[in-house]
């Protein structure tokens, strides 16, 4: 699962073969930047490698084709390859849309593009490289209408009045809203379909078309099935749309935090404490533990949908223990795709140590979190300082909202500060 | 000026008397959320403020009229007078768009709205309350056009190719991209000719329509001229559309950054160096000067469109200095828009200061920062601590990186927090 995913758990009744093809290579001039958008990081990683995820965790989806232009191609298998993508084969594409995704399809008909076959699908699904938010359920429903229609594709409804000008730049008509609906991704196909509907078109149908939909009507009498889909097939076209996905991301991934506190009595009551704080809003998990017993209930954790964690200790630095923490995230693999935020917080009472902070400290903070960035773990310190004649829950509440502060920003220029609650 | 504001200083070349009617009636359920879009915060203010302040600011728009729902006319009336609004008559909506609009140019030619008729315009401004980055040469394209033609509105390409569907849910047939275009707002009529259109128009038009070009077209035969909008017209329609505003926002006020030294000798070379390291990345400007002089050119500064400001001292606490600036802030009416982020650095040389930060010193910070805070101004601590053996340059450059950092992120939550280059 990934986060915030609101997949249902699902598959198709009778299942056929699927596999995907992904057109990623546009130019990305919308953009306004020398990088096509596909290819663009988002919060740290090529927005490609989001939409390559969303349909990999699919079981049911066997094969993904990404079809890039040719200058792209190593770039694309070193993406592959950094992020641990499975069943993916990367395809140089043509001078347009539409001889990209023809060139896609053809790994499952000919020997031209890659050096074995792939089993040919019975559907095939067609979606955009930069909407990196489709979930399996429209999926799911655009493949099972395409396997009973031959073609289906996902509408919205159209944000503006759509019209057309005369050749003086003038209005002509205007049309009407409610009769029409945008076209967007994912479409789908029985492979027969498309890919005859693609043998058969002409030089200018793959030069200046872009309809898929509309190839399979006109070449196949097939009369695609509409899905209305959901606002997130959205399609990243300009700047503001980079940072909304980036907000988005962010969004998802500071959903769940995991808690762990060592088992002294004061340490476990402040994580109870914060875990109130904070279940408003986000999911908590509090766990006490002692690290070095390696506890099967953490580990569970590590293999969940968790991208935060809170370790809560009363010594001055906890080195050896959040190294322990930064082991066990490493290993399962969790910081692969999305970086982890790891927020170390002394409990630091009047009673027990100093009521100040050696510079020396902080830079060994800062020093340590700067290795750890490496491994695609932020480390981020904050102390809880109270003492006897203040309640405890203001200092906790505080510390609370620099905790989800820290989690929904996700900035790695603080990593390695010590904050104060 | 607003900051990063492309717009070109100009004005009509024979200036038409011009209004501007902003429909703000919507009901926000495409974002999912109680609040319609136009009421949500971000960064602290409502949508719709922003768009009021894109009008208000061009000297050639006299009046503005914002429609909204009964239920909203007080909120409406606050935002005005919290946000020192000029221009502005709050008008009732009605239950369509159209309605609304109509409502809204009766208070030039009616008494129904308004205890005192408005001057009539010439030209009328018609504009989305959603669409917060309108720019004044677009606005002016549109009103000339509309002096000329009658009618004018800006256009967009569109994102998705516009299908048709069948009545049983099937694709019927797609319209050919490159001959329509997405309409977007403003648009812009002579008043005589819209107002004329909606006292014509139906019942039907009046629940149904959408488009004041179509209606202009259709009552007063005027074929509106269509003008090539560019992409900062977009429509805030969805949650993610508030992320990317917010984003848009934030990345505006990072264009500019005030650096204010002391004049000592160590203090004024810091300056030099962290404008050295920030100015690939946003314009700086450095000033020298003995705060309790009220220098003429820190004055200069705060009439400009500067909303982040670093303060470089060194001693331990700097309140006394910091208050001041704070004091010079306020009366400057900076915060009024947008909350000014105040960066108190202190330079910590191993000669002259203790290599420790004492507990009470960070509460004395946070203490400070929360009163700031009230008068939008947001007060955050760094330390540059270097020693003679280490290189300064590192240093700065690690100071400036956190400078940029809470400069893009401007989060509330760490505010008075207390950073470590």
């Amino acid at each position: 699962m990934e986060p915030g995913s609101g997949s249902r758990q699902a598959g198709p009744a009778a299942k056929p073969v699927v596999a995907a093809v992904l057109p990623a290579g546009g130019s990305g001039e919308r953009l306004g930047g020398a990088t096509p958008k596909q290819f663009c990081t988002v919060h740290g990683r090529p927005l490609v490698s989001y939409t390559v995820r969303a349909m990999e965790r699919i079981s049911w989806i066997s094969d993904i084709i990404v079809v890039v232009s040719p200058e792209n191609i190593e770039t694309m298998k070193t993406i592959t390859q950094k992020y641990g993508h499975k069943k993916v084969t990367v395809v140089k594409g043509g001078i347009t849309r539409h001889r990209s995704i023809f060139n896609g399809l053809k790994v499952f008909a000919e020997n031209e593009f890659s050096s074995c076959l792939l089993q040919k699908p019975e559907v095939v699904v067609i979606h955009d490289a930069v909407r990196p938010f489709v979930e399996e359920d429209i999926l799911l429903e655009v493949v099972m209408a395409a396997k009973e229609y031959g073609a289906a594709g996902a509408i919205r409804p159209l944000v503006s009045t759509v019209i057309a000008s005369s050749a003086d730049g003038c209005l002509d008509h205007s049309l009407e809203r409610a009769r029409y609906r945008a076209s967007e991704m994912p479409q789908a196909f029985l492979f027969g379909i498309i890919y005859q509907a693609y043998q058969q078109c002409t030089d200018h149908d793959l030069d200046y078309g872009t309809e898929c939909l509309h190839l399979a009507l006109k070449y196949c009498k097939i009369k695609a099935k509409l899905i209305e889909g959901t606002a997130d097939l959205w399609k990243v076209t300009y700047k503001r749309d980079l940072y909304a996905a980036e907000s988005i991301i962010k969004d998802n991934l500071s959903q769940q935090i995991c808690v762990i506190t060592d088992v002294k009595e004061d340490v476990v009551q402040v994580g109870f404490l914060l875990h109130e704080s904070l279940k408003s809003q986000i999911k908590v998990e509090v766990i006490s533990i002692s690290l070095f017993e390696n506890d099967s209930h953490l580990q569970n954790m590590f293999s969940g949908q968790c991208y935060n964690f809170i370790y809560i200790h009363d010594k001055q630095s906890a080195f050896q223990e959040t190294q322990l923490l930064v082991d066990m995230l490493e290993k399962s693999n969790i910081p692969l795709l999305y970086p982890v935020v790891l927020i170390s917080v002394h409990l630091n009472s009047s009673e027990n140590v100093s009521c100040s902070i050696e510079m020396e400290e902080l830079t060994r903070i800062k020093k340590f979190a700067r290795e750890v960035k490496k491994k695609n773990i932020w480390v981020y310190g904050l102390v809880i300082h109270y003492k006897d004649h203040l309640p405890l829950q203001e200092v906790v509440n505080s510390a609370a909202a620099l905790t989800m502060a820290v989690i929904k920003d996700r900035n790695p220029e603080l990593i390695g500060q010590l904050l104060v609650a």
